[in-house]
């Protein structure tokens, strides 16, 4: 961390500020130039609120320099960290599809849903049971009985169930999902974090649509900090000005998530784009690019999807985008 | 609603949209165009699904020309809200200041600020109890120990008390609580909403720092349709590519809210552009512009403060604020 | 195009209305509401000023429904473009490569990595003459002596070049520039555009940080509009609140354009990111996504380059990228 | 400025850093932490091209200190700049407004619309000769014969004039005009920043649409390096996500922008929302939170006007916004 100095800082209070970092252990190193004073403070950094020393009349600026993420740090943990489901592992080389319908709809949609996307190659089924819609009066999800329905399905497929919480209360219910997600607009809902914190099961966190990976990384910290270490990263698209698409998919976010943590990486091109037909150039994409997994939108009838139906694909469509990646798969950057 | 039709959409898909839109009492009106069939939907389509619209083979697009929100919609209710709390009023004309601490930190602290910002004029006080943090390693405020001390320090002047619930089990802890405060990143933590909705006590809702003015309003719908029409909504900055100030406060929310909502419009400016020296004049700003109310940190020792001490006016610039808002607010722009 | 009334329109202004549409021979269809009525306008709207119509006094919102391009539009236009330079094709299914230093510094250097660049299978070079850069004091390239030294390369190579144009004062030098770049902050530089438009060479046009794709397309519209139909459109990354890489780079765009346009598609992945590291990923995503061609920067010694240091490759990371590119090339996304 | 080293940087290298920087007259001062050293810079730092030390093998990071501006740069030039038009000044607590119409359409309309803003206090008048329009098939000016009707509106008023050059090839025709407008658009087309750098008229530089307020001030910086200090600049909104306006105005921008530089600012309402009804509440906020002065456009029939006529005024709503701010200037912030 880097502490640049007003002009004529005051000498009582420079001598107050060191006083309080050799209280924290950490060592300041002074700079002194014509024009500025700045300080380099070495230590644990991660303990010290930048927003307080910013607060400090003798300070024009703070530069963080470490990183504010510490279980989450690749710099702490070289190795990547795999995630495994069941049969399934994510991360280190070890690629996953998740695939299934927006919304669990009913007994013979999801399992046929099911069925269809393991046919295909998809590793675990995904399936909203509680809904995230922007209106009261949109369709929000089957709740408990959704989460039924997916448990079905796994009783017949065997394909592990990723599903969405949206309140701490519906844990109990989530007994029997394999990976519980968070979604992008609970991102930082730090309470729900929390509380996953405690859960012994792997955390699929979305990307908020205008957080920053180092956000997303903090809010990844929030659950690592409660001791559960299973997090998966998801990067669905953030928001800019552009209106062809829904979202703007960030697929440098691989390359530059990779450098900064440890933790798996996939990518949801369905709800990046919101279009059907620009799934399979973005997941080919995302696949290349280095991405440990795809979660990909299916649904048997889009036209009748009760959610986000223009982005989902049809059963075949999911099979011919499943064959392309894997064909594009063992050239995947891993750099 | 206007539906775009592809080029050569089959006759019989065509009859079965024209007959779905029948059973909703919605009328179909066509227009036929050598490149183009346009439809137009009249009736409350609120009630349809543009999703499921647009996942149609022999649809183009859809454009709606209704807005999606009823109870929040000034065309439903022109007359503006006014919002009461104690002997304050919010809306109509009526405007209020809301002032206090980022966080609770101690009794000494909350009591000594609330009566410094009473003596200024504020008709309300904030302070968090729960605080959202980017980081876990950061304060994550007092609690239910934050509450009770808000509590006394309301005993003591009077004030009624803005404050921050972060998850529906805290509910039972803001029972002396005077209006409740959803924060920016819980704009669209849906469950809280609805919980929300069955509360009666005003409802104080913060803009999502990537959220749009009818996303915003939309939020303020699952409250009102869960039946608490008491809602207050909050600018408090956006997120964009500009780095000089923590967010950019969109002041043009005020004349835009207020053609499409009948809801008060209070500004943050604290938060806004997380530096005090910025807050005196988008105080003044949003009060000609037009808001109802200011929402304003203040700490006693802002060099000190456990969070946002950057952004913290002391109590005597509070005054200055407090009195060069009282000098504009009878030229406020109210058309 | 589709109008939308505000209620109680005045007749008489509306019969203007009707009568202005019939003498630019586009028919008015009416679908008259109870809350709403709604015009719909059929024949050639890109002669309809959108503004004019807003500002009637009767009018409440206009939606274009046909995009306001033509020339550019895939819909005149079905089949893609192939642009020649020299033996070299881009479009409709031709890949090209593009590389180059930033800046072209000296006779040895460009030469030099002209060889490399061919050699490692690029199939034209690029390098700035003239350097658009944020700040007066930095270097603004070697201008009419850096052209010369482009075109001494050409004569070793026989790589055709692409270098770009800051003001249309500076055109006659371009006489054996075989491709004409417009940069990103010149995008709506509109006279610049006009005057391109007489050109007969093929000109490579930047899509800017914060342009939507139809805007990038209406700069091509200028240029087209003039009679030069010879246009590459470059994605290079738009401005966004992340900070962890220079830009975002928006890989929908590949499809999302192949629906809109004819035009072919590049992307340069050194700008975008900012990063060396990162363009191999990138370069790879953009390939399978159906781009059709790259525009890599390319340095013999990064850590010297005048400009943009960190984001150019060695001539080996060149030469594995192109490698890489050339494996995933037959699996690219054509649908 | 401060240079994070990567672990283990190699000595050798690290003295060649050393003594490149001693080269360029500045001192360097070694932090060495236990995994971090940092150098700290001290000198003129404007001429080290940051991006040069970023592609040095042991640079990990580099963060500037110093602004890269120097004559914007309030810290060289603390006394506020007043410009001089004709008898009209701007800056240093001289407020002006600049009223007009978006586009020059004939005489009568020229000349009506400056007398009549000249009779509401506006003092000194714009009018566009040449039209930076998205479309080509859009109205693109009156060009030459524009800017000779607005000479005839000058002598008929006694007005200064403001209109905006697209093209350094215009600039003979701009001999007459007081004021030269660079658009949005250009305002980083270098080479015109350049050329307006060796005239002797102030410059009113518009702020891109997604450009920080430090490449403004650097933009504006191009213009004084030339040798003409007269730069007036001017916020009319930059691109987000929102949808409400056309664009989002930063009023944050006027404190923000006060504490960087000396040179006046002012603002531009209507260019910002696009929508005519905003214009009076944001020029007032913008009034009372400092601005320099405004720029608001005025048509005598904006449902004629050729271009943005949803956001011009009639005279008579020019008349009560210039009363209006008339009456909330003497409570203008100015800390």
């Amino acid at each position: 961390m880097v502490i640049i100095l007003r002009n004529n800082a005051d000498e009582k209070q420079l001598n107050h500020l060191k006083s309080w970092m050799k209280d924290l252990h950490i060592e300041v190193h002074e700079t002194i130039g014509k024009k500025q004073t700045i300080l380099g403070l070495v230590g644990d950094t991660t303990v010290v609120d930048i927003q307080m020393l910013r607060a400090l009349e003798i300070v024009e600026d703070v530069r963080r320099i470490q990183e504010p993420y510490k279980a989450a740090n690749r710099k702490m943990h070289p190795e990547d960290t795999v995630i495994t489901v069941g049969d399934v592992k994510i991360g280190g080389g070890n690629f996953a599809i998740i695939a299934g319908p927006c919304s669990v709809e009913s007994e013979e949609q999801i399992c046929d849903i099911a069925a269809s996307v393991k046919a295909s190659g998809a590793q675990m089924m995904r399936g909203g049971a509680f809904k995230p819609r922007t209106s009261p009066y949109a369709f929000q999800g089957m709740r408990a009985d959704g989460i039924k329905l997916l448990e079905e399905a796994k009783e017949k497929t065997g394909l592990p169930i990723v599903t969405e919480i949206m309140d701490l209360s519906q844990l109990p219910l989530f007994e029997n999902v394999d990976v519980i997600q968070v979604g992008a607009r609970n991102m930082q809902n730090f309470e729900l974090l929390k509380g996953l914190g405690k859960v012994n099961k792997p955390i699929l966190l979305k990307r908020g649509l205008a957080n920053t990976l180092q956000e997303l990384l903090m809010s990844a910290e929030y659950i690592m900090a409660g001791g559960n270490e299973q997090v998966i990263l998801c990067e669905r698209g953030i928001r800019t000005f552009e209106t062809a698409t829904r979202n703007t998919l960030d697929l440098s976010c691989i390359p530059a998530l990779r450098k900064m943590t440890h933790l798996p990486i996939i990518i949801d091109p369905s709800h990046a784009t919101g279009i059907a037909s620009m799934v399979k150039p973005l997941a080919m994409a995302a696949t290349v690019a280095g991405a440990d997994g795809l979660i990909i939108e299916v649904h048997n009838n889009p036209a009748r999807a009760l959610c986000d139906g223009p982005q989902s694909l049809t059963p075949e469509a999911f099979d011919d985008v499943a064959k392309c990646v894997r064909q594009v798969l063992p050239y995947a950057c891993r750099d």
